[in-house]
């Protein structure tokens, strides 16, 4: 049986999703659940990695299993003995040919700053900048990366041969002090959100124009956007299948 | 020079504000950044503690110092070399017979509790029932309670001899998923708030009547509210001068 699972957790204290070996992880945790319950080593899979200190509401992973059980009784008994910082919201049973990766067809990332005063209740959970940002300027950015593009400025993994990604929708919203940023897109590189948030951000300050945004996407060189905004801003919010 | 301050706190990783031997503390965490700066053991008198993992937007305390410095450079320095799960809001230059405690007029306190499904990301910032409450009877208990009772049944120290406190106002707020109740009184015993929480809580719940609320309150007696509601949930919110 193969079962399908949306979990939430926060990465505050994990060195991100994939399993480690003498780091805790997400994956670590939830296989460790996983083998008290069907008392055999299981392999998750999931839709993609997140990174040390990046949160998720919505990371989907699947595993097969010989023994059946109940999606609700999977769900109860993983909850009940993973750690409190990562929560199973949902199993489903789906059919053998199901690929948490390959068909995921796209995801949405949310990125929260906070421009108010640094709160420390919020350390682990927003960028705080305590600083004004140009939105309009960030909107007028942002324009140049929705559609079809080559993003190999915003990776930090060079060694890929396909860097071409489609981003569908960026969206700003305040709310107070906060900024937050929804992004929608078909898959986004490694560290890419973090680096188009970090010179998104660079233009918020004035440092640099929205068109220069702009070159530095068709310079499709990573030596133009050196800067990755901090992890703990960054959710993975929902991947669509 | 007698300084005032205004602090913020995260209080998950920390024994309560009062210096511990063993355990980290707030008070412990500030007195080592002033040790630095001062060169000097300084005591730090708060208007009053937090448990172990209650948190704090708006805790006060004094200090008096010989060396003079402006309040901006304190803060500034105090910032500087604090853990980030406390920040310095503000300090004042104030007269020397003010009292961070005897001075206090009331104080603000704000509980939260998340109806909604459990999130792992507020693990340590709110009480998570997953639950419908009755709103309307909670809000019928709490009229018993407004104004100025005796609180004996609603204090884990059974000591003190003048337990008579004041209520001014308690609000209920409903944000979603969120219940954010307000209370703001002359001065709370110890554990009271969280053990009107917990019996507010069981009203909610149906478990018992508002009516039977105002009978704890009169019974002056601890053993009718056998329950203290989960640290996570409070925040130390304004102390009024």
């Amino acid at each position: 049986m193969r079962y399908k699972c949306i979990v939430s957790y926060d990465g505050s204290n994990y060195f991100g999703f994939q399993i480690q070996k003498n780091h805790p992880s997400i994956q670590g945790e939830i296989q460790k659940a996983l083998k008290i319950i069907y008392q055999d080593d299981i392999i998750i899979h999931p839709a993609g990695r997140t990174d040390t200190g990046v949160h998720a509401y919505g990371q989907v992973f699947h595993y097969d299993a010989n023994i059946k059980m109940a999606p609700w009784q999977i769900k109860r008994a993983l909850n009940s003995r993973i750690h409190k910082d990562i929560y199973i919201k949902q199993v489903e049973l789906v059919s053998d040919d199901f690929h948490a990766r390959y068909d995921a067809k796209s995801k949405i990332y949310k990125y929260l700053i906070n421009l108010g005063e640094y709160s420390p209740l919020l350390k682990n959970y927003c960028y705080q900048i305590s600083d004004n940002l140009d939105i309009e300027a960030m909107r007028e950015a942002i324009n140049y990366i929705i559609g079809e593009h080559n993003f190999k400025s915003f990776t930090k993994n060079h060694k890929l041969t396909n860097t071409i990604r489609t981003i569908y929708t960026m969206d700003i919203k305040k709310e107070d002090n906060f900024l937050i940023f929804i992004i929608h897109g078909n898959g986004f590189l490694h560290n890419m959100i973090r680096i188009i948030m970090a010179m998104l951000i660079e233009v918020g300050k004035g440092k640099f124009s929205p068109q220069y945004f702009k070159e530095i996407l068709v310079a499709e060189n990573r030596i133009f956007a050196a800067k990755t905004a901090p992890a703990n801003g960054l959710y993975l919010q929902e991947i669509i299948y």
